[in-house]
């Protein structure tokens, strides 16, 4: 059979775009493990979960069984404002490489959030909205989900609270000022605004922050101001879930040429990029209909996959989220302050964790400086200055395709670009400068981390 | 007649792109006046102009009277890594205007370098290429023209050298390491490193620099070092014939849909991005084919059009590049230290100021305050964060637009959003915090500048 010619990227069109969002758990033979009261052991309520989250998104955090949710039509049409994103041939890179691999990716980085995190932030403002709140608080790492959260609050004219850790609100002053224009409110954590800063700040004064103190703290100041609840911007069900509209777009451009993947690559830190790519994929396998090679690309920096444990843990760094059962290095571990941007967080999606632990996904840990070096080369080739984060899945794509040559195998390769490096110029400086090195936890360092693991039965 | 149902985003397919420029001075009755050569006075000629730009690039600089220049393959491909770039019809800004007009906006900013300045930079990089050169020299203001420059000699493999005038080099660290990761060498201007850049800091050592100076310390690079040339990203006629896909690609788009705009507007500071947006309605206004009201937006603080003088002036602050007939302040003229962005260029096109001239286009000074206003309520309500130098544009949008729900017509209004302004958060600082103001030059301010005008006469 012929192929069509397949152009350089691959917009849908706006009715070809999903108007469903697709739970993988749904099609899970083993559920992920539910999230646990800490205090008492027990799978965690509607009513337990109400207080923190939004109600609609407690009830898709439970929602083991419903296969599609409906997209409410406010959020179709906010996805309009930036949405579809492009399917991109990789010719330029393909080219360069040598190779005879198809390389695509999915690139979510063309809205001012810079990444794909505005898929959710979105969603779980409207959802706050819909509840009648006042406002939002939330944490964020590199930037990303602060902006994304900071656009969709303005959007839907709520207030937004954002803890920025505390390295990153230091290298990236102007991620605040764009979270500002978009009237947020930002602070450095740990910060002593809360109980769990303060005590952290204590402990630690010289303290450059973690993703999982940062939870804490807006956890905290969610609960203890009426009318507020707390948003988070991956790990959880409910991001995976809305983050499949990545997915299922590229599902249906590839579907659309007649394109079938062989390997999809993906960036890990808490999961919600990965997950979203490839849930309709592993849908499939699950349904026993195809078959792929999904790989999770981490940090070396922050190796919860490859090299942590699959146990129940605290989400947060204060101790007092909920207990999920996934792929942790403990929630006391913090990585190195010279581990550029984002996938910082100690542990890893549930379902995510659920499905590595049964097979159907590969998991990978990468150096920061062979990550540079592939974002710089692909900015070169392809033109888009990519994210750090992205480039973890950059650098695995371009060693897949040096495999292909070397084999002569042509593979189709789909990675998720999951946004742009605009903001992390700092990082890119240490590398342009020949500053940037390479930290690897040692076993010891993870041992003592894991050794502090809450103890867990469920009653 | 029914109407289409008009997307949120009007994507061309990949075939339906232009493959030629459009030459808007082929259509001109009234050419625009040539550059002339200081020295002579006389018309320069395509050996005087060689030796400082790119051969082929002289031709299409001197040439008025072909319509339609083939873009070269290599381009074209190029063309593919970022374009289309998207038609976008504003439906959130009107309905939080409440406006029955109907807007439109070309997205020039899905880019790395950010801007629309990258469809002439490769274009003259890919000359510069075939022609055997080394390596170009440039400057750059807000540093979009710079990056994009970075970008396509990384993507042909020539050495490029940026002056970047200095206040935006010192607002703007991580513009320089943009072009750095494309690995271009950026020099803050003036500098030490040209006769021209170090006779202006002995007579102003605290100067901030401006465009005019970077070109004059640009040229002179080119022109002391063999296998150099010159680029230059605005005001010349080849930048704005380069610049015409966007306007190509815009009537493309709207015919496709069957709308006919009423007015289109555009910022202008050297014109390139104003001039190929309006290129092919200007052309249809020339034949007689149809009719547009074309709005020039300028700074207040650099307002070329609307209190310059139509003469012939240096292009340069170093008085050592050829004489353009033009809308000018006076080259010696330097925009406040408080304007933020681009648009600081003391002159303008000669086929904008020859259109303008003629009647064909109407101008307006904006002053910045609400220019930044226009623009944090763009970024709330269309989702992205625009550049300082598209918002003069969002500014007369929005004010057409509420002009037309007072009177009721629904007007169809075109504006080129040249760009994102992730790298101006500094501006935005400034406005969140309160402290941006406006300054207008005085009246002598400007006189005087002008009375330093070159006397010209063609012999």
């Amino acid at each position: 059979m012929e192929k069509k010619q397949i152009p350089y990227k691959i917009y849908l069109q706006e009715n070809e775009l999903p108007k469903q969002w697709y739970n993988v758990r749904a099609d899970m033979k083993n559920k992920p493990a539910p999230l646990l009261n800490p205090g008492t052991g027990q799978p965690l309520t509607l009513d337990e979960l109400s207080p923190i989250f939004c109600e609609e998104l407690c009830r898709q955090e439970l929602d083991n069984d419903t296969a599609f949710f409906d997209i409410p039509a406010e959020i179709l049409d906010f996805y309009k404002m930036y949405r579809p994103s492009p399917l991109v041939r990789a010719y330029f890179l393909e080219k360069a490489l040598g190779t005879p691999a198809h390389i695509y990716y999915k690139f979510e980085g063309n809205n001012t959030s810079g990444s794909h995190k505005l898929n959710s932030a979105i969603a779980q403002a409207y959802y706050a909205k819909k509840q009648g709140l006042k406002g939002v608080t939330t944490e964020t790492g590199a930037g990303q989900w602060g902006t994304a959260m900071s656009m969709a609050c303005a959007y839907f004219g709520l207030d937004c609270h954002v803890f920025m850790v505390k390295c990153s609100y230091e290298q990236k002053p102007f991620r605040r000022e764009v979270m500002r224009t978009y009237g947020a409110q930002v602070t450095p954590s740990p910060s002593m605004t809360t109980n769990v800063g303060r005590k952290l700040l204590e402990e630690f004064p010289d303290t450059t922050g973690s993703l999982g103190c940062a939870i804490s703290e807006a956890v905290e100041a969610a609960v203890s101001n009426e009318g507020y609840r707390y948003v988070l911007g991956s790990v959880l069900n409910q991001v995976l879930l809305h983050q499949t509209v990545i997915g299922l777009e590229t599902k249906a451009a590839l579907d659309k040429y007649g394109i079938k993947p062989d390997i999809i690559i993906g960036c890990a830190g808490g999961g919600s990029n990965l997950g979203g790519l490839v849930s309709p994929f592993v849908g499939e396998m699950l349904r026993g209909e195809a078959d792929y090679r999904i790989i999770a690309v981490e940090p070396a920096s922050c190796p919860s996959f490859t090299r942590g444990k699959f146990a129940y843990d605290f989400c947060d760094t204060g101790m007092i989220c909920p207990l999920a059962k996934m792929y942790t290095l403990g929630s006391q571990f913090i990585p190195s302050a010279n581990h550029a941007g984002g996938l910082r967080f100690h542990g890893m999606s549930t379902i995510l964790s659920q499905l590595y632990h049964d097979g159907l996904m590969e998991a990978v840990a990468v150096e920061q400086t062979s990550v540079f070096e592939a974002a710089e080369m692909f900015a070169r080739i392809e033109g888009t200055l990519p994210a750090p984060e992205s480039s973890h899945a950059i650098r695995v794509a371009i060693d897949e395709a040096l495999k292909c040559k070397e084999t002569g195998e042509e593979k189709t390769i789909v990675f998720g670009l999951t946004g742009t490096g605009y903001f992390d110029l700092k990082a890119y400086e240490s590398f342009n400068d020949g500053t940037m090195t390479d930290v690897i936890p040692s076993d010891e360092d993870i041992a003592a981390s894991l050794a502090r693991l809450p103890e867990v039965r469920i009653r």
